[in-house]
């Protein structure tokens, strides 16, 4: 049986289209049309629990979204929404609002960055404001505040009591009328909201923030939550890394999978250039007292393949979530001091120099996967760049529809570099396929074998 | 050594005071003085964990306020305030904001409820007039909003897993956008407003509703969570029972210890009365698996004491919030419907038929408790009324500093009527002494007990 | 033919009423029911641009009103209301919310005022609280506002030019961001909000206040403008007068008859006193080109008759909107300045000492005008209060029910007094007839005798 | 001496640029550049009550503004601003929202609209699509508010009473809650936003929308009012006229000249497209008593011109403010029934065909205007568009800067057309010379000349 639905659009965001965006949206057959569905379906899905893109997929293909102009605004018709949206048959707020958000930021980036030709996508000066407007436009860039967003980074695959450690750590910052951004999905993204909220509640802040940035191949498997009351989808993984760096004002890392590896590898890259050297950024690896060796691990292959001083720029804190918000409050004071000395905007970091290295869209082919420079020799943030884009393809070989396909053809991934780093690598990958960080559901066939050369 | 802090007057509340009012504050020696010294102490001491007033005197004696009026508005300067009300040295914005509601409640009720001499205190008429002005002072009769507010009554003494279910039943309400209203306290009285707190954010329901009522014997070992934004200080136990009983459009009973016998039977009592007998009130008893058993008991002894009528106002729901939340929610159409068809005011039930046995304070004396006719040939609701003052009695002797202080010096209460009512409170008693719902702290010795007659 | 409409109750007085009060508003026999009758009139015929109360009272007779609690809120029932208030059918909303303010302070100041004995009204010190708590009830009383509330006097019967006049002072004081309050009616009342208004548009100043502060006797005659979005209504015309001055920042004084001298009078005999001597209190009296004439002679009467030191309490400005808008801004650079200093709220002037002869109704008879001392030889500040008793009789004999009944019965009041002072007061009173300032209908014939002893 | 200003972002527009947008705004060679200084200088200028440009232009030259990214967001350094738009040296708040929505754009304009390729600016859907998203950016397509927008089109230069009788309209639309679009510039164009703003303190609505729309060719000489809450400056005429086309739900016309006679006769153009002929449309020409015989005039050369169907068109109401308020309101009733029904959007008038030949622009070179074909054998709206042309050449010949030179170097210019047509427009324009409506300041010099073909 089909069901249908039917949206009016929202207060908060006060959206409207042209007839010249309706017919991109309507256009069943355009490229546009089907990310919205994609990304509005993933949305929708968030409750659902499951990670396996392939589950997924059999009831996206009786979804459809069709968007309509009426005398109020526009309208979304919706068919075959998925039941988790729901609470007695009223579509969730938080929800539907992200529906519009997909929307804005979909036809936003087709329309005036992709096609505008407004940008040239190759220069690294373009790519930076490129993500500025899409970040703009999204309504997320607000001069009028003190710097206090904290990015959430950890795996959306994780055992209870991390999940808990990870509330109360957001509960410490919420309490200290910290804002809360992360990746979006369950686990490590969800518990700092969660924590957030009732500290907010308790400081009667009524205006929380709670910041998710996403991009259309993650979004399927890391829906955002719906405690999540801005939410923007970047154009890509590189796009999507470098809004986090530039709004982040602090960022704190709790035990992940190869994703937060991949992101950490990114921040300590970008960091290690010589122009962001004296630039406060406050960097805490933290989780409860179980992930200490874990942690511990984690900390010992950065030191082993990227040196000591990528290790100074983190703070480890072990199971302590007061102290991890009162660092990052000092850390805080740091940023905004020398953003004022430097007339540097607060809410976007202009300033952080991020090489075009990291800034280029990696597509993991095994050709390219096995052909990662992963070794000693190199200068420390292109080591970074590279090691990042390892962890990037195995997490599309865990949880992208692309990897996973590419995987199941031509078997696993192949990494080539120093013995030492490879081992370090490959001891990490086990530990987290140990410890279930991998995937949510199923069975887990690693999607990478590790060679020293 | 003695921290003093100062507070500025916040924003919501705008409150200016009068010399008038502000003499009466700071005379040291006036009752007006004491009473908000005392109810501020216990705001300010929520996080501390204890309910032994006992405990609590100590630290008490050394803690002070006074109220300034300076150029922009009043200003509050605390000596030794507890640690548990700061972060970081800043004081919760929460707890704050009840402080200057304990000054507005207390300051009302003195000058304008009990001295005013315009309400005549004996009569049932005047009282339910007086409960109302203290309630519109308060600022929490909102005319422009829809019967939603479920008042949650249940044990501040309760175990993790039944905390856990509060939080789920709370979560469940708050997705529905209904407000939430307690007792003040831990347990019980906490995990909803926490639960509903996410699901007003997954809603994006920024003004959601935490209402505190409470009374200034109870305060002070049930003090406000923070996360309550509206607090309201009845001047005794029969007040803040009737306030809870008008502002409610819907209850909700969790497993408690006398505290929430105490106001089922009152509850039970009142809606016993003839006039009562058409108007839709949704009652729900509900609780996790594991309090089965135990609210099983409950009923039963509402059963055995007040008969199969009084049974049949509430529904018992095991281990299911979100059928908890749904009923409540249906409920609520029966009450919107008929408020409106007989143009009742939605947020002040005036219809109720509270009888004044129901409102005149009781005194636990030995004498009074004693003297308790609890036989079955009583009235339903009489015998409802003397049942509620047995338990009101046992509250006090467990926990407010007059009844503990009587029990010490003279024994136990002694309770006497019909061998089986005797024996079905004996038995609710014996459980709740087992399950650890008498008291947070300490060994429990009972305080009352229990003769046939 | 009967004309009746229902109102609801207002959004932004989120007003509910008790049974209690909803009783003594429907008993019609009822001081209350009356009063509220009157004033509500009077609101609603603001537009109708007459000062005749006769005229007034034969439309009045088949005006009724009536309040009802229904399901949201309070309701009023209107029969035959003045069609002014209303524009295509719909009630003005400036006169809806106005109603509703009448409701408010007359039942709070019969209820907890005048009948409830808290305050002694005898006393000079709880009058002032007396005023405080009616004031604060009204809403009136902002504790986060700079002090920016000028005060605006002046006659309801001027000639268009100096209303032109009057609106543009009020644009000035608009644009500098200064909020207005006046004693309702039309004319100089009227002017300065207007012009404010239209300031405060080109300032974007959305919040900008428009106080009315009246008097159940003066209401009829001189009712609020629509524009007044403050208003309220003080038992009696002195604690009117303190309203004023204890509310105002600062003090504009425009032409205008017998009740602008009263005023005036009033507020240099409130300054005179020795204790208000070093407060910063900035009066300007000012008047376009045409009124230069007038406004000398007013001066020169407060020369003859209270001396230099009350002249130097104000500044005459002739014809230069501009620099009384600059005037009084660096005024309340001092107002503020010396009430930080002092710790004095922004809001209430509690250190103004006002004497309890300025604070006790006068009640114009024949008897008491006659008897009134108007010689030299009395203190500064008692011959103040005895002027200023004087021009009030006269205002009550002009346009005041009670006034102009007794005059109609025993002929003009008697004034007795010094030669000079008498001849000062004629010369005044002659130049107000002249000039129409009397009444705005119909030919004037003095109330009034003025002979020397 | 130079004299420089700086001031901050605004807090209504949360405006942040990125180092493109900077980078253009810098370029001091730049046509962006220059463009922003020259459209802000008439902002600044709005005050000074002279619309030769000649005059501005000694001024304009030592006129410079300054753009900087700063902590909190953007900064504008201001290097000799005109007096006029400044109160005791602070700037009036709604002349620094304008500087800022001027930024916005013509940064837009440039960037996402002109240059973007995105919009092909030779379509007719194109250019509509266009408008749309200038509008959509400046955010003033709101699409929560029922249709109420009420576009004012009038002279800017006129006698005084027409003044006061355009305010007493704007006062009854005002009064009736509705909002106020207009051309900026003084005359027709304040007045009835001044009124609106009283009509709308009255009915106590804060959020009266006060709709300036413009372009950068006419802002110099008709700068926005700084009551003009919502700018918006579109980048020519002709998308400035379908701007106000589209956004509004009726139009007022009052007495004006070649300007209001070009808004006119395009109005009437595209209202005589089949299309649009049964789409409900209010339209109200009205003026005082004394511009009876002038408003005749026009009537009657529309009626010989375009035709009696074009007469139908609008309403002629002579000095009856109460009465265009309420024509226009039971007109927006049509509108809101036909939108809904049609399931148009109330925010933009998607649904109205404007023919290309009103869209492209139109440059009145010597050659362009006698080349006009002006003759009755065309179509109905051909010759409305040659005829709103020939207007609009006018206008520039007598107030632009583009226009004016050319006429100084060329003489007038020459129309030519059928007798009749010749002939009404001859007597329509001596008319407007001989009310001193061609331009405010100097003697007028016609820009024209009339002849038979």
């Amino acid at each position: 049986m089909i069901k249908t639905y039917q949206l009016v659009h929202p207060k908060t965001h006060l959206r409207v289209l042209s007839r010249y965006e309706i017919q991109q949206l309507t256009d069943t057959n355009s490229e546009t049309h089907e990310l919205v569905r994609r990304c509005c379906y993933a949305v929708l899905n968030a409750g659902n629990g499951s990670d396996d893109y392939l589950d997924l997929e059999q009831d996206y293909r009786h979804f459809d979204i069709e968007v309509l102009q009426q005398d109020r605004g526009i309208v979304l018709n919706l068919t075959n929404p998925p039941a988790s949206a729901f609470v007695d048959d009223e579509m969730i707020r938080g929800v539907r609002e992200q529906l519009f958000s997909v929307l804005r930021d979909i036809l936003y980036a087709q329309d005036s960055i992709l096609r505008a030709h407004r940008f040239d996508l190759n220069s690294s000066d373009d790519i930076t404001n490129a993500v500025f407007h899409l970040l703009r436009n999204a309504g997320v860039l607000k001069p009028d505040m003190e710097p206090n967003l904290v990015i959430c980074w950890g795996g959306h695959s994780i055992p209870r009591h991390e999940y808990e450690y990870t509330k109360h750590v957001g509960y410490q910052l919420g309490l200290r009328g910290m804002n809360i951004g992360t990746g979006c999905g369950p686990g490590a993204m969800k518990g700092p909201m969660k924590g957030a909220a009732i500290g907010h509640a308790k400081q009667h802040l009524r205006n929380g923030r709670y910041i998710g940035i996403t991009e259309p191949g993650i979004i399927a498997t890391e829906a955002p939550n719906p405690i999540v009351n801005e939410l923007v989808i970047l154009p890509d993984i590189e796009k999507r890394l470098e809004a986090f760096v530039r709004m982040a004002h602090a960022i704190v890392i709790f035990p992940g999978g190869p994703g937060t590896a991949e992101e950490l590898l990114y921040l300590l890259g970008v960091l290690s250039h010589p122009d962001n050297q004296g630039m406060p950024f406050p960097v805490i690896i933290t989780g409860p007292k179980e992930a200490e060796t874990y942690l511990r691990a984690i900390d010992e292959f950065i030191g082993t393949s990227l040196g000591k001083a990528a290790q100074r720029r983190y703070k480890l804190i072990i199971d302590d979530p007061a102290a991890v918000a009162v660092a990052i409050k000092h850390g805080l004071g740091d940023v905004q001091a020398y953003r004022r000395r430097e007339n540097d905007a607060y809410f976007f970091n202009w300033r952080l120099n991020i090489d075009a290295d990291f800034q280029h869209p990696f597509e993991p082919t095994h050709e390219q996967m096995a052909a990662l420079d992963l070794h000693k020799d190199l200068p420390e943030h292109e080591l970074a760049a590279n090691l990042r884009r390892a962890f990037s393809g195995i997490v599309s070989g865990n949880v992208k529809e692309s990897g996973v396909l590419k995987v199941k053809e031509h078997g696993p991934f192949q990494l080539n570099g120093d013995a030492d780093i490879m081992a370090g690598m490959d001891a990490l990958l086990q530990a987290m396929v140990e410890h279930g960080r991998m995937k949510i559901s199923g069975q887990y066939t690693p999607c990478y074998q590790i060679n020293n050369s």
